[in-house]
């Protein structure tokens, strides 16, 4: 990893207080021509950069942390900045916003013209598609600390946050299992992203410990949009062997295959279940209320900003891997007898 | 207004290109050892200070807005933010978030500790009881603008972006009316806010043109939660003299208030109507399916952006104020005859 030069090297070089290389280079009034000579000099040479930091030089940080992530308009992502936004503020950290629209072009863009020297640290959730992750060894290379949440670029050696998605998946799969629901299919987001990968894995598993299968075309890859939930729905329901539920990727999926199936007049519950992912506030506000697994989202932001904290504060702390567990919250949208 | 030394000052003073003094500056390699001296020796002289903006270097900005609002946990909000990002990505301008968790202190807080020697502009919506301006007087004072959306302090000399709370209101309640409606209560926000007074006015003047009266106990002030609309509906059924029909100051009181009459077997619709404010995406997933009158959130926050740009662009421009319609969306909630 690359070292950066710092006052205290240039202090050391000349065997000079760190206070006096700090003015020297501030040119303030006290300090002699010869010594901001010798600083310089020193400064050129070490190729000391001054404008790194720049803004807290004082207090070696700019207290500023950026947060990328692809959408804001819903309601985990909110909830996850609000839990950031709470510990930045305690601790007197702004939070600059960038939204990548979930487009990896747009995220390398961004991070790629970062204004990285007033940077502290970034708080990052990676686009569905993202699959090139260079710019964010760049960001590190400059030690410019990261901590990624839900989405996470799974090769990079740093903390990441996350719900736990694998028994959050098997929990719901198993739970329609034991309400009598033996044909249980998956609406599942891009199979790109790891916690689509760890949900469906959980999915699958939860089936084979009871004996069940699926089938590929039970299985069905896309957006995480209510409109994507309802063509999922449509999809599955055109099949010649139909499933009997619908375990869903997130809760905007799961409601927009009960809005799909309540307008085929379908009984969602009796006839189909489903189980969503999230606790969204509209899952309470669907009718039949939607069995989903709840994600703390606000305890992810804080946890997110506090580690991202200690990194900036100690540049040898540790990674660490967070995983939240999920709760199981079971309304009507699974229950066979309504 | 101070004179910040830029490299355009390094550049005159040594006669040398701007480029050369930026290639210096960032000690690339194919700037030679003396030059960099020289310019080095020029920045201390003109007490340069690179961390000052710097990446706005070159266009003589920070190219930072702040972004202060109280939530982002909503959909009104968090469209508004996704807006504004549009448009600041657009131009190159990164987006600082501040949340006031609407708490006049915190906002209090938050502004008088802004680095504003790093923002070139503000986009604020205040806290539902702020009433005290001061803190964005004095930010106005240091020349930096300031634009207010959805939730503006009058007196301020300053551009706003809002929604035509006035007339949206007296469409929803002329609506009400039209299909048979007599007895309108009306749910509203803080009676401190500028955008509910507009939204009361609306209603009372609707009422008053189809000679129908209201009483004082059918005006509800309370906050914007969907509990808050759970409680006021409560309040609202426990009257000798019940009202037949709710406008709602927003959505999320709206959704309370049919939770709210469902849970006591009361026909939505049919027995009392109920009308919200917002189009959140929760008024198409309850069931029935909610009246409401649909604000441009996305529309208020690229265009408060873009007057926000201006401000910052041309010192001289003048104040505008932008009042965008509202569109009446009927849904299942206001009609009598389901």
């Amino acid at each position: 990893m690359k070292h950066f030069i710092t006052i205290k090297d240039i202090a050391k070089e000349l065997d000079i207080s760190v206070s006096t290389v700090s003015r020297a280079l501030r040119d303030t009034y006290d300090v002699n021509k010869e010594t901001r000579e010798k600083v310089l000099e020193m400064a050129i040479k070490l190729k000391y950069k001054p404008n790194f930091n720049a803004t807290g030089l004082a207090k070696g940080s700019s207290h500023n942390i950026a947060v990328i992530l692809p959408f804001i308009t819903n309601y985990y992502f909110s909830t996850v900045i609000t839990g950031i936004q709470e510990v930045a503020y305690q601790s007197g950290y702004n939070i600059v916003l960038y939204v990548t629209n979930d487009s990896p072009e747009r995220e390398i863009d961004i991070i790629s013209n970062l204004p990285i020297t007033s940077l502290d640290g970034l708080l990052v959730s990676i686009a569905s598609n993202s699959d090139y992750f260079d710019h964010f060894v760049e960001v590190m290379a400059n030690e410019i600390p990261i901590v990624f949440f839900d989405r996470v670029a799974n090769n990079l050696e740093t903390s990441k946050v996350l719900q736990d998605d694998y028994n959050g998946a098997f929990e719901g799969v198993e739970h329609l299992i034991e309400n009598g629901y033996k044909k249980i299919a998956h609406i599942a987001g891009p199979d790109t992203l790891t916690f689509t990968q760890n949900r469906l894995r959980g999915y699958l598993d939860a089936l084979h410990k009871h004996q069940l299968s699926t089938k590929e075309e039970w299985i069905v890859h896309s957006g995480f949009s209510q409109e994507d939930g309802k063509k999922d729905a449509e999809l599955l329901m055109s099949l010649a062997d139909r499933p009997d539920s619908i375990f869903a990727a997130n809760d905007r999926k799961a409601i927009g295959a009960i809005l799909y199936l309540k307008s085929k007049g379908i009984k969602v519950g009796e006839e189909m279940g489903v189980v969503g992912f999230t606790n969204d506030p509209s899952s309470e506000i669907i009718s039949p209320a939607l069995t989903t697994i709840a994600e703390p989202a606000f305890e992810i932001g804080k946890k997110s900003c506090e580690l991202l904290l200690k990194h900036i504060e100690r540049k040898n702390f540790h990674p660490q891997e967070i995983v939240f567990p999920g709760k199981l919250i079971v309304r009507e949208s699974s229950s066979k007898t309504i």
